[in-house]
């Protein structure tokens, strides 16, 4: 069987394809973010309070990742931002090709950030390399503190760690510090921020972050 | 490019394990699960309230499935009945070659119910057939109630839907009547049971059902 050769192949095909993009987004002077989580855990719920936040301070752009359905792409249209939606009809992730064809619906010029929101699954996304700057993992409080551990690869692989619904940490069996230093300890570099997108706790702190990123590749 | 047939070729192999491995469960008649979500949406403490209510009443073996670590088989094991914990080191889903291997480790003779609990994962593990009888997919309230339109493999793919962390709905963003209308859309003879791991609501319903089918198959 030489299906892992195969799979090899597709992934070294894909890198290529995600170097292509990572020239055009340079070219632009475009930060691109890769969110991944699994399903459900509030990713396009960040991405609307991101949006809030700094639509007015910076050029953005979103394309939104989906099995099925534009729901999401709709919700962030509600922002009068670009928005192309992807639906993969079953497939698990986005992949750079993928990303190269919802590239030729965006126009890059003056955009300086552009959100990748990918596919709800915590595993498979994190092989693929889309060409982003930055994976920025997102985890609900609601999923207990296992996680990092349960799936490395994902928190391996971010640099930016958002846990996300800390508003309901009075009812669930999850204890945040354990999930912190789990994550911290399959990846030190992380940066961690609590978020709710419910009471808006910590949206403040994440967009200032991203945006001095966005600011510091563009000076 | 022969990556779709690979694929399907993968799938063929699949499917003809997964027939021996149904052969074998009939053999010994075991009823056997297949329980399928996104990472923590209380697979395991399903499980386990599962096996507080049945372990008395049905002999019950449990295989898990994680990409790492062997929590949940060391969760389980605290009820006393047989476990085997399949490590799939990254791998996105368990197929019926795994699950055949775990097998050599079990003893179904006189096991009435056995209980697969998949990688957290709402894509990959809808396409492979485990042998099992039926597949039981979890929605918890937290992850919103628009996952069987956006997931809809899964959904269509099961024969139960426990719809867990009831108990949170006055905290969360999730209207019940339509996540159940979503999922009976995908599909219509989906049995729907509302439960709660920390309230135990809905648990001694979902296992008089299970007890009667597995006692059905029995008899």
């Amino acid at each position: 069987m030489s299906i892992l050769t195969i799979e090899r192949k597709v992934l070294e095909k894909n890198d290529e394809l995600a170097a292509k993009n990572r020239k055009l987004f340079q070219h632009y002077g475009t930060f691109v973010l890769n969110i991944v989580s699994s399903p459900g855990s509030g990713k396009t719920s960040i991405l609307e309070r991101t949006l809030e936040h700094l639509k007015d301070r910076l050029c953005v752009a979103v394309i939104e990742g989906d099995v099925q359905t534009d729901f999401d792409a709709q919700r962030v249209a509600k922002f009068d931002v670009p928005v192309v939606q992807i639906v993969t009809n079953g497939g698990c992730h986005l992949d750079a090709k993928l990303v190269q064809d919802a590239l030729t619906n965006i126009d890059l010029k003056g955009i300086q950030l552009l959100v990748i929101e990918n596919v709800g699954n915590l595993v498979c996304p994190a092989n693929y390399d889309l060409g982003e700057h930055i994976k920025v993992v997102v985890a609900s409080t609601t999923e207990g503190d296992d996680k990092p551990l349960k799936y490395p690869a994902m928190f391996r692989n971010a640099s930016v760690l958002l846990i996300n619904k800390i508003d309901l940490i009075p009812y669930v069996n999850c204890n945040i510090t354990e999930l912190k230093n789990n994550a911290l300890r399959i990846n030190p570099a992380l940066n961690v921020f609590e978020t709710s997108c419910t009471t808006k706790q910590g949206i403040d702190l994440w967009c200032a972050w991203l945006e001095k990123q966005v600011k510091s590749m563009l000076s």
